[in-house]
């Protein structure tokens, strides 16, 4: 805030970078009419200042911390940001909600608008196009949370996200102990850490059951309804189609019981299926989803709170944090068939 | 913002309220430490002489529009949030959530951040307890739309909803098409004004098909899944139950579809299933769900652009409006067993 015990102003700034003081306050108030090149000297002499704007000129605007998705169309989404504004609201701080969906000018214009609206803080959920956004925030001096990152964040940004690799780990090994030996695997998008490591943990109960791998019975998905009902058909045409099928979502997973459904296969007698989530819905589909709980509120309050400790300048305990999850065995998973044969002989 | 001619400024209020220039500044800032009676003198002269303090005051900052829920617990509020969002982002607009959690305390916290924040108007999603937030957000000359609402919204506030007259009549009408005659209805809660329609609607079709309303089919219900699941055992527990149940919303159709599961009742060969609303999961419901959709995006999206237009100061076209709701037929809907034994004798 201070140089040689001197408060930065906005003069301080204008007279460092040569330019009048309007347009300083342009290029502050997130203006669009302030050439390229001096809006970024001016924002680099800005940060190299410490030069704070919200608490120099408006010490009474309540606070905005932002929380930024790729697509507001999951019942995902709505668990997060429950868990965000319930710590906002408590706070006085409010929540402003963005969807960017993927495309570079929607980016730019949330960009514009957030350095606009001065806001304190940004949680990103947008973790596979979060490398340029988050370079682009670091240059603006924001607070900065991502939730379920791909791999290669920076090393100064904190991350959070859940035991995915467990959650993986313990959804087979539930299968195993129900008698499955062949069992498909829906993945995630891939660029996602949390899809790798439910893919591992996938693989380490297999391996640690003395089962092989069969990369036939692993298929891409996309974590929506339709990429589970695709994969589960492939998975269920092969001439040795697996007995359960552990989708890396709930949404997909109730895709695989519309496959399922259409062939006259009933869940969990002929097919068991897993989860990963525990969507409220998940609670609610026909039969009961046995399913992988990620604390999907308690990630988000976390993030909230993590982001607004950063946006007042107090320390982060740690950077990269996991919160745990945790299998819910509900009726779609069964004894497989020739197990419950031999129990009964 | 004029008066003779002259612009108001904060000075003439403090000189018609007797009080200085800072406090009718904390007033605006929404600063806690101006006695009630003092603010209530100062908001009622700001709004008489129709003072704009983010116009006059801060021209540059991007503008907030508040879009507030009691809960956000149901993929019902990310489609009404995604319409909304869509909005905003374009014109350049942040969208605040917020919860109430039907809290008086909550409710307050919120209107005190929301003065704080200068939000350039709030979409109230809380149509049941809108009565003594939408006083307070007249009071404070914040523009306001309300989605869903409950009676006795006074005149100048518009409304957006859907056709959920026609909705609950053509779902009816629909399952008598099928043959069938025992027709149980899940109403919604029945302070709103859409479930008093839903139901008008499923009476009205009855009637003009020349049967009577059995009172005993119709159980409340409160939207969600666990209320349709508690109707439908009810009306499935009866000596003779109704072959067809219609529950105003797709939740309470999922919780159906559960009670129906735990009796062995297929549906639909055993019991056909019409919802309300067509949320995303409906389509990926086992079976797939035959339900009256409405335009909740749609809604969402109409609200954002009317509330953007008040806080212009431009007219809005008409302050009540209804979407149309459309009959989407699936799989959960199947003539009654009679009419079809009738049918391939």
């Amino acid at each position: 805030m201070a140089v040689g015990g001197r408060r930065v102003t906005i003069a301080t700034i204008a007279e460092a970078a040569g330019v009048s003081v309007p347009t300083v306050s342009r290029v502050l108030n997130g203006r669009t009419d302030v050439s390229p090149e001096t809006r970024d000297r001016i924002e680099h002499l800005l940060r190299e200042h410490d030069y704070r704007p919200r608490n120099s000129r408006q010490p009474l605007r309540a606070g905005l911390i932002d929380l930024v998705f790729h697509d507001l169309d999951s019942p995902w989404a709505v668990e997060l940001i429950r868990g965000v504004e319930e710590v906002t609201h408590a706070a006085g701080v409010g929540t402003v909600i963005s969807a960017v969906h993927r495309r570079t000018a929607s980016t730019r214009q949330w960009l514009q608008n957030l350095r606009a609206r001065q806001s304190d803080g940004v949680i990103l959920v947008i973790s596979d196009g979060a490398g340029p956004v988050s370079t682009e925030l670091h240059r603006l001096n924001v607070p900065m949370v991502i939730i379920d990152p791909a791999g290669g964040t920076a090393a100064d940004v904190p991350t959070i996200g859940a035991t995915n690799w467990s959650g993986g780990r313990s959804a087979t090994e539930h299968l195993i102990a129900k008698g499955h030996r062949r069992i498909g695997l829906v993945e995630g998008p891939k660029n996602l850490l949390c899809s790798r490591a439910r893919l591992d943990g996938y693989r380490a109960a297999l391996e640690e059951a003395g089962l092989r791998v069969d990369k036939r019975l692993i298929e891409p998905g996309d974590f929506r309804h339709e990429g589970g009902f695709t994969a589960a058909e492939r998975l269920l045409d092969r001439d040795d189609p697996p007995t359960a099928i552990f989708a890396s979502s709930d949404q997909m997973a109730l895709g695989v019981y519309e496959a399922a459904r259409r062939r006259g296969l009933r869940v969990p007698d002929d097919l068991s299926v897993v989860g990963f989530d525990d969507l409220p819905e998940a609670r609610w589909s026909s039969p009961p989803l046995t399913t992988v709980r990620q604390p999907l509120a308690d990630m988000g309050g976390l993030a909230a709170r993590t982001v607004l400790r950063m946006s007042r300048g107090e320390p982060i305990e740690t950077p990269r944090v996991e919160l745990a999850t945790e299998l819910v065995v509900r009726e779609s998973t069964a004894l497989l068939a020739e197990a419950r044969r031999q129990t009964t002989q």
